[in-house]
């Protein structure tokens, strides 16, 4: 299976990108996944808190639970949303060929989204919001950002971030 | 003082940037001024040990070397080469204006210039240069390519980097 694995940081733009290629190519969400365990053992925490709490005695644990729903597509390409640290790429390429999008934009323009997004009531300040980032890459995202095979800069327009993942599309058809 | 923060994994090209902003704006090594620290305390190890172990216990021992060469310098931008973890962007922070970049390549591409520039009888595998990678990440730098403000992906040409180094000349001048 060629995987096309997504990451990065809050804001970045990564949603959109992938709901692009979505029309295309099955994804598979590492959240999804998660919150499908949350639902069999009936627990009703915080989806980051628990997703870190799976993760903690094995980096790769949420990869694992991927792997069925891999073997599982009619296909030879799919998406995986959210990849955290590089444990769960190195699981991934076990048995399949691991294409590597980190998206980025700058703090200031994901600070930006994420204030327009917010509702004014329930908002973080920009030094909440880089101090959540920092706990996200204290994971390993980091990483895999760096890591990346390709990193996609979205600054601009949704058009331009949709001009950008064609031409990654084409690559992969 | 405006400063331009640059970090990036090895072979990314990271140094062929600051190379051409050398010619406009003052540069500020992290690798001479440990190089300079070593010369100092007499000490004959390897630069990347020894980098290593100055911030061991202090994160930002070595921005906090660079801060009385910035104060020094008679200009408003300068260029500091070789940041490592976000420790340092913050010590830089405290009295300066950083603007953020990263220069990417991605590991295959990076491996390729990696072994056109090596000699053939003192060459790491393919294997052994990831592991230098994650070993050179695990100080926090992926940290810093996640966070940045701009990242220069430089996949293609020497031309097209520098076309790409242009673009924030023009920003900062």
């Amino acid at each position: 299976m060629k995987i096309i694995g997504f990451s990065g940081m809050p804001c970045s733009g990564k949603t959109l990108a992938i709901n692009f290629l979505r029309n295309y190519f099955p994804v598979i969400s590492m959240g999804d996944v998660v919150r499908e365990k949350m639902k069999e053992k009936n627990v009703n925490v915080d989806l980051r808190e628990y997703s870190f709490n799976l993760r903690k005695t094995d980096k790769a644990f949420v990869a694992k639970l991927c792997i069925p729903l891999i073997k599982k597509i009619d296909g030879k390409v799919c998406v995986i949303d959210g990849i955290r640290n590089f444990e769960e790429v190195i699981e991934f390429k076990k048995e399949n060929d691991v294409f590597l999008i980190a998206v980025h934009a700058s703090p200031a323009k994901r600070f930006e989204r994420y204030m327009k997004r917010s509702r004014k009531d329930d908002v973080l300040s920009f030094e909440a919001f880089m101090k959540r980032d920092r706990d996200e890459l204290s994971w390993g995202l980091g990483e895999v950002i760096a890591l990346s095979d390709c990193i996609i800069v979205n600054e601009g327009s949704i058009a331009e971030l949709e001009n950008k993942i064609k031409e990654i599309y084409l690559k992969f058809i």
